[in-house]
């Protein structure tokens, strides 16, 4: 076994960060009156924890809109319903994420990864 | 088995909004830098749910930083972080619910019950 | 204001449980395999909150598995796919609660309220 | 910006699963009389994820105990009641990871990384 490199501990860190603000926050009570608010205080929670330099998160309107069942005036919030982005930075490494929907089922990936003096 | 007065039923809604609230946000990465955008969400989260008319939170800069640990900039919502009251309204009765501080542990209580005609 | 009676006291109870028990278990990951060992990890941390004398929960394994995507092995848990049936005891009140689904939607609600002398 | 290696794939597939894991379950209600049912379900659901081999979670009895407030039966997990270990695989990669207390705090780190022809 080696230790891992910056690299490997800052997509390590990355992995850590989606997990968190997915399991955090999924199944919150939402409405298109609430995405705002949901929205930011989802990114400076995550913002928080350590070698976290950004994240935005975008929930849309519309799929909130279209997920609402007829007789309710609010849904739960799931991956289907929003985009989000992180930038880690870890002893010189940078690695960019997203969460955004391929076939049908919001997939966690990393963008790419830059390394010192790249 | 009797079915709930309409009193009755305003409290059980009291409650799920309470066990909601707590255990979707206990856990959340907290800082003073941040409380302000979480208590909006908690309150407009929770408000979307039925029968919930009003949500005030409200998270003590002051406790967490004290709860701040020597190595982390930041904490873990608890309850003893926040005081939370609520408003509830059901066939014309009003429940009024707060979490605060008691002996030490964050207590869920109703504070008064209103009934039609009042 | 008036202060509750022990009996809206008791259901005021039953909601935090429930609100408690959907908010912190709803998004975990589940299978058919992993569906037995939730059931009753649910049940019995919500049996130890305060007058909550029983708690059962049937996920269905076969809405689990009509849930689950296509490229995937498993889904999020959320109140479509399971039942859930509790009993609050407080101050000689009982109380019994059930989540079920209505009109294709879950619904949380009192079944009974059993006071003391009946 | 470079694609991600195997190795640092398989670095965010275990950071995802170790925040997943803490932040859908802290706060769950956990007594002695519930920590085997709760260790159990959390490292299920965890193995449901993909590219999870394997995880165990033990949550330490006496730790739980000393927690628990006068007044309660119960406490709230947090990552100072356990320690865990997951074992992920990705394209040949093996991963090994660990939550462990270190310096009072609740530590979440890469043991190892084994890569193919290792």
């Amino acid at each position: 076994m080696d230790d891992p490199t910056d690299a490997e501990q800052a997509c390590f860190e990355a992995g850590i960060k989606f997990g968190s603000l997915y399991h955090q926050f999924a199944g919150t009570p939402v409405s298109p009156d609430s995405t705002r608010s949901l929205e930011r205080a989802m990114a400076e929670a995550i913002e928080n924890q350590p070698h976290c330099e950004s994240v935005t998160v975008e929930i849309h309107d519309d799929r909130v809109r279209a997920a609402i069942e007829h007789e309710n005036d609010y849904t739960e919030l799931t991956g289907s319903l929003m985009d989000v982005q992180m930038r880690i930075e870890y002893e010189g490494v940078t690695v960019r994420t997203a969460m955004e929907m391929a076939d049908g089922y919001p997939l966690m990936s990393i963008v790419g990864v830059e390394r010192p003096g790249e």
